[in-house]
């Protein structure tokens, strides 16, 4: 993998991420002219709950919906100026013009008044492009494109987990308008956290009672008692497990792990990251054929927090609100109010629909997967 | 108030709630002949996160979103027999016929291997019909309706927490399409929860370290702190105090909380019983000329769970997710994947938008409210 950096007009960073056998690349300069970029973020703490919102104002004017001419995430062309200045690109990650979190100002400080305290949304929030191409799915994207786009996430996350104050870095994908998704250009993103996030943390103090009453890990203990149960297994090859887990919250939600326990991509071994686009895009094609149109989904990289990487667990959340062809989930009362959820489906039988649509692929042979990597 | 019990003919409770002065009750027989409900809920613990989730299969096929003229919530009509048998009522609450909670069957019981856990999804998921009229917005209710309403709550919520096993009783309301509502008809719903929801356990916690801590409540410091701070306040009058909370997590968010303490609506005084009308109308108020159409709102009202009413403090919690006339707040891979909230818009800014969208009323006037209740 070879790595370009270059600065973007208004001074975000971009980073170009090629194949080793790779031309060399072409680095053009953004023609732009953006103005700087001013953010307020803030991070307010919430008592009762004793959790941190990212308060983020700026983001309320962000590009909203343009049409496929318009991309910003497309290669830039004569006439067309996009976030991405060269005329064609493998991989790119750079820094979000709308961030929520942003790295901040030296004057910038907390404060606290009894029950209520402020600091800065100190952080970053990256876009990744996973393809230059506007209109290919990521599950249709070749595995050496999604082993760029693997390496990328891997670099990037050692990268802002050594930024000051970094608590925690999350890869995720959006995708599908109706859970909200703005540009239709295959990406994700990745958010450097000054903080632990709540479902991290919540998932932290389990692991830890776990470790103290049983010795134990709860992570390998869980993901032995899905093996062991079966029922919501989906694949299981020589590196990576997948299963709708037993208390799924969503529709159809699935879980991935590595077999071997590591606390995030970086430390995955090379055989499990050979193996990793192939089950990735397995998964995502699964989701694209669940209903008459692609699943909107989430797919979210649960990687360890600093200072918590002996007992923590890597793992992929793959989840989509559609429960079928036309209804969604909705967060209401419950959800939302509560954070009680309700399921519609039974994880057993997301599971066998979800076991139904995967695809004959060679990689899921775990010799081959195997043999590939070496 | 005046109650009448009836049964369904599926053999689901309903109870009508009329004024004390009201002519006698149309008690009238349901006509349908319905087959007896059978429903299949189950609770599953997640290991990780520690927390129930609902599985609720049979939902899967509930009534989606029906035309005006075959409402399931309005009285029945001579030829459209609905769930409410009588030709007219006033405050009516009956048994969910697709809960997500149902009573469960004597032989019921729950199983553990390793880490994974069920165990029966025992409750009750009631629905309350705060009108007869279809197309009256809640906000738009007499307070003498919205007073049977408030007295409905009381009962159901004091009569369900005695049910074996109920943890915790929610009264909320889910108003418009954005969040999935199905039933346009005004009616909110009633959840008596066999756990400690999510929401509330992180509560109790957060109150039991800082009695802990501080020797103080957490509930009335940071009621204390705002007030003090009153850059968010929107309304305060004898009785209760409305505010958006310093770290909103959504477009606009709004706590309202009694002056005095209590743990739960039946708890309430009098004099702040007989205000609640005017305040909860006045805050929908707002929410319904926030844009150019109604907005979308959860309204949920968080009352004390079993056993741990020391410290618990009633408050409604008021939001939309429609952050613009035309856009919505969207949970996606920060929110619903790592729970980390981001709100785009400044909840000082919220606030002034709230306050300016302030009726009136000459119920705000402390003095006329207070003197009203007597």
């Amino acid at each position: 993998m070879k790595i370009t950096e270059i600065r973007l007009s208004d001074g975000r960073r971009l980073r170009y991420y090629d194949a080793d056998g790779a031309p060399p690349r072409d680095a053009a300069a953004d023609q732009r002219g953006l103005p700087p970029i001013s953010t307020h973020s803030e991070l307010r703490h919430d008592p009762l709950l004793d959790e941190w919102v990212m308060v983020a104002s700026h983001r309320q004017d962000r590009t909203y919906k343009p049409s496929a001419q318009d991309c910003p995430l497309c290669p830039s062309r004569p006439g067309h100026s996009t976030e991405i200045p060269a005329e064609d690109y493998a991989v790119v990650v750079f820094q979000n013009r709308f961030p929520a979190l942003a790295p901040a100002p030296a004057e910038a400080t907390g404060w606290q008044h009894g029950s209520l305290a402020s600091r800065p949304g100190a952080g970053s929030c990256e876009v990744i492009c996973f393809t230059a191409e506007h209109d290919t799915p990521v599950a249709a994207l070749p595995p050496a494109q999604l082993e760029l786009v693997v390496q990328a996430w891997c670099d990037r996350s050692v990268a802002l987990s050594r930024l000051p104050g970094v608590q925690q870095v999350f890869c995720f994908e959006n995708s599908g308008a109706d859970i909200g998704v703005i540009l239709d250009h295959p990406h994700g993103q990745i958010y450097a956290y000054p903080f632990v996030t709540p479902r991290t943390a919540r998932m932290l103090t389990s692991v830890a009672d776990y470790r103290s009453r049983t010795g134990g890990n709860l992570f390998d203990d869980r993901l032995a008692d899905e093996l062991s149960d079966g029922s919501r297994v989906l694949l299981r090859t020589t590196w990576w497990t997948a299963f709708v887990p037993h208390a799924a919250r969503w529709p159809y939600e699935v879980h991935a792990y590595p077999n071997q326990r590591v606390p995030d991509l970086a430390a995955l071994d090379d055989r499990a990251l050979a193996e990793l686009p192939f089950v990735y895009a397995d998964l995502l094609g699964r989701f694209g054929r669940l209903f008459e149109r692609p699943a909107p989904y989430i797919a979210a990289w649960h990687q360890a927090p600093a200072g918590a990487r002996d007992d923590f667990a890597l793992h992929l959340q793959l989840f989509t609100i559609r429960r079928t062809s036309d209804k969604l989930k909705y967060l209401a009362g419950s959800e939302s109010g509560m954070g009680a959820f309700a399921n519609d489906i039974r994880p057993e039988a997301a599971a066998e629909t979800l076991r139904a649509l995967g695809s004959p692929l060679v990689a899921m042979d775990p010799k081959d997967a195997g043999e590939g990597a070496d």
